[in-house]
């Protein structure tokens, strides 16, 4: 610990862009290899990570394990996974591993393991009983993308329940979902980790309302409540037993491998929930034991160091070849934006590099269709983390032959480009024009050189789904470490919230509305008229 | 023309970069007041675009009109509007405005009005004959995000038919498209300018097949085609009077207004069909018509240039307050870099400043739970496009001045920003520790000064649907003009093609594959050993 540093500090941190460990890993960077000529890929917990056509030489690694050392790795990991101080600025641990572990820190061991138990009971208790039909999961941001991702991911074709996911204040969304089910054999599972988020409350009461002019007697007994404060979830009417809890502890961005998860068992079984808790488990013990230089996510995070501060990208593109992986982009977008979107380092101080890139994308091939153009073509581009299955689970082999030969394809085609020399004679075969044909050849050329890295997994299950997730968590806390900021906090989220509180007033007539911007005031005044 | 201008050029092009008129444009926009100071509201076709909060001076917009009179923008928007070669590297015109006209051009009038009736006349049909409750819709790109965005935002809570959207080569995505339906009562779409495109026709194959095997003795009796290349539909199969035509001056991306948009009519009638034509014309018509300083598209246009090449902003981020309007960040995702994605100028040299943006987001509230994080506290930020409804179409009064009210509170926000002098009182209320409080006020500090856009809708008809897209496509079009670019090709589509065809002959094994990278070469081995 440096000398005088406050004691809430978990480690001194130096501004990253003035240290020798960051100049000599820059430097590096700017010197190695970046033309795909060699295989590197890493295995972690069944996955496969080639980093093969980003940055890499010997030196490039020995400069990225000097950086971490030089950053306090090994004492900011340990704290993580102790269960240790991690987010200093709320003073509390960021233990989302311990809720994945097969046998939980003593610590919390008894709670996690308990409410693992109660969830599965429950989830028993109503396939037995064959009440619900239906499910309404109403929450939002991290109590919405977890169980959204992997329900629709891994019941992409069914499930044992309809799911239903509400997460927006537009009253488009919980009116179109709700349309069309039956009260009496539907369940609302609200999901809030502080359960005053002004979202859920508000649509959980359209659901309660729905519910009683359904003629539900006792539309409680209908309810479930997901929260880290239970008090306010009895205080609004669950009933005790309905109440499922998790702990200030686990993010709401890392919340689902807790009683998040219930959406999860009660579509797809709680066999669903176990797998992904084993998969991210195995990827927890990957990173904590697993040597620097093979540890997947330590290095993807160094991969990414290089390609934001060194090569100047401002962000990076998530390209999921498996249609059933449409909401991980938004998932990566929260956990990653969220995390490293952040101005001030550990200390306060502003930030002397650029911290989180832009995550953005969607599942190919429809990314190839939608904004590839400007991947291949764009005078910036981005970097690409292609996502596949070695395997599929649908009868269709041609389909998942080409859906490979597509990933492949477009990786090589961001390596390698094409320049227009290479054109000229295939345009000027269908040009007679020869000035035509080379102006038309310049406007075919590729750049190429442009980075990704392939994320192959076995087969899209459970298992491999919490390897993936608890592979970019990892990822993203590594790159904390080194931008010495905390990904575990989110004052940003804060100071919109008030203002809206404010307006809302406003907009309902109950307050003046001062000290706006004229654009607002405006606003604000073009609303209140109405009602 | 210059002297000597090849005669396929449309028009000269300057290097931007270089040109007087650009850099009174960029020292204007360094001048401008960016406190949002001033309230500047364009009125266009029905919708309000309110720019206060982006840079502004009336030395701004006259230096606007005149970068644009120095590019030629009147003869190019008029080349554009009456169908000369707008789009010059494929030597075609880029004629999106003749599909909406209420009445084309005669040059095209004929082919454009008859095939509207034969739209309305099969969907009439259907609906008499009442064979057909559901439809499996199979396009990609330009071909599916139109009308999965319309569908999707006006049959929200339901529809005349169950639609289904099949887009990616994934065979999950087919899988999950076809099962549960009835074969008896689907009728399957299958949309492609070209009637070639791999995802396309593979998915088109399946459906077919899953006809045949329920035993449905004609089942080209259940298949329409939309295509530019009916010739090619008719060799698959298709009867002629279920083929509906466009034409090859119909971008993919600007097609949905073509019989692209019969699905739209399928799901909700041909009046949606009829209104989201009307409202593109009523923009187009402002576009043709508005005085340059007042002309929405135009104003736009040149706000994301100063946005993107003034103040160095890699990304546009939209943020519609609509549930309902899932789609429409893929739809721009595809329309604005697709089109602006390119890195030479029509003259065929290198771009001499940075094109088209990234263009991500997702609808609010969702995004405050996901990456407002990161708006607000990143280093670098995003101008925003705000898009909300004055008015919705749901019964829950109190969830849209929620709404509104966050809308209005995050654009706010952004502008405003709070300083950590600002917050160390609050901080300090509940913390002792002087120093810590004034610690943890540097964490919560808000940068402000980050410009947006808020666009209104009256309310989300097909009407303010039609001219929110033609915005847009109208800002892009006035952003390739500026750059000097061509918005109407997309030649970064097709290596990857390429590319993909040889790899998959390699993966059945038809072909050896040399020449690849070693992570390429790997990979295709891997999958090449498997079957």
């Amino acid at each position: 610990m440096m000398e005088g540093a406050p004691t809430y500090l978990p480690n001194p941190v130096e501004p990253l862009a003035g240290t020798a460990a960051w100049q000599a890993f820059a430097e590096a960077a700017r010197r190695a290899d970046r033309s795909g000529g060699t295989l590197r890929v890493l295995e972690a917990a069944g996955l496969s990570v080639d980093l093969s056509t980003q940055a890499q030489s010997p030196e490039l690694l020995a400069a990225g394990s000097a950086l971490l050392a030089a950053r306090d790795f090994d004492a900011c990991r340990e704290r993580l996974l102790e269960g240790g101080i991690a987010n200093c600025t709320e003073n509390r641990a960021a233990w989302h591993t311990a809720l994945r572990a097969e046998e939980p820190p003593g610590r919390v061991a008894g709670r996690i393991v308990a409410e693992r138990d109660r969830v599965r009971a429950f989830v028993r208790h109503l396939d037995a009983e064959g009440r619900f039909h239906s499910v309404v999961h109403i929450g939002i941001g991290g109590s919405d993308w977890g169980p959204k991702l992997v329900v629709s991911a891994l019941g992409y074709a069914g499930t044992r329940r309809q799911l239903r996911f509400v997460s927006n204040i537009d009253g488009h969304a919980i009116e179109a979902g709700l349309i069309g089910l039956d009260p009496q054999h539907t369940l609302v599972v609200v999901s809030s980790k502080s359960f005053t988020t002004t979202e859920t409350m508000h649509n959980a009461q359209c659901a309660l309302q729905w519910l009683r002019e359904a003629g539900i007697a006792d539309p409680w007994s209908h309810v479930v409540a997901v929260t880290a404060n239970p008090e306010a979830a009895q205080r609004m009417g669950v009933a005790p037993d309905r109440i499922f809890t998790f702990w200030d502890w686990a993010g709401g961005r890392y919340s689902v491998w807790s009683a998040i998860g219930l959406p999860i068992a009660l579509a797809l079984g709680a066999e669903a929930l176990d797998g992904l808790l084993q998969g991210a488990a195995a990827m927890d013990e990957h990173f904590a034991q697993a040597p620097l230089e093979h540890n997947a996510p330590v290095q993807l995070a160094l991969t990414g160091l290089a390609n934001r501060n060194v090569f100047g990208y401002p962000s990076v593109n998530i390209a999921p070849y498996d249609a059933r992986l449409l909401h991980l982009v938004s998932y990566l977008q929260q956990l990653e934006m969220e995390s490293l979107g952040k101005s001030v380092d550990l200390e306060g101080r502003p930030v002397t590099l650029p911290t989180g890139p832009i995550v953005w994308g969607m599942p190919g091939t429809d990314g190839q269709h939608t904004f590839f153009q400007w991947l291949h073509q764009g005078p910036e581009g981005a970097p690409v983390d292609f996502i596949i299955c070695r395997e599929a689970d649908h009868p269709y082999p041609e389909h998942h032959r080409l859906l490979v030969a597509n990933c492949l394809a477009q990786r090589e085609a961001l390596l390698r480009g094409k320049p227009a020399s290479a054109l000229e004679a295939e345009v000027a075969a269908k040009e007679s024009d020869p000035a035509r044909a080379a102006w038309l050849a310049r406007h075919k050329a590729h750049p190429g050189g442009r980075p990704s890295s392939l994320i192959v997994l076995p087969r899209l299950t459970a298992h491999a789904m919490g390897a993936l997730l608890a592979l970019y968590e990892h990822k993203v806390f590594v790159q904390g470490v080194v931008w010495g900021i905390n990904p575990f906090d989110q004052w940003g989220v804060e100071y919109g919230k008030v203002l809206a509180t404010g307006i809302a007033k406003e907009l309902s007539g109950d307050a003046a509305g001062e000290g706006h911007d004229p654009s607002t005031a405006y606003w604000v005044g073009q609303w209140r008229g109405r009602k």
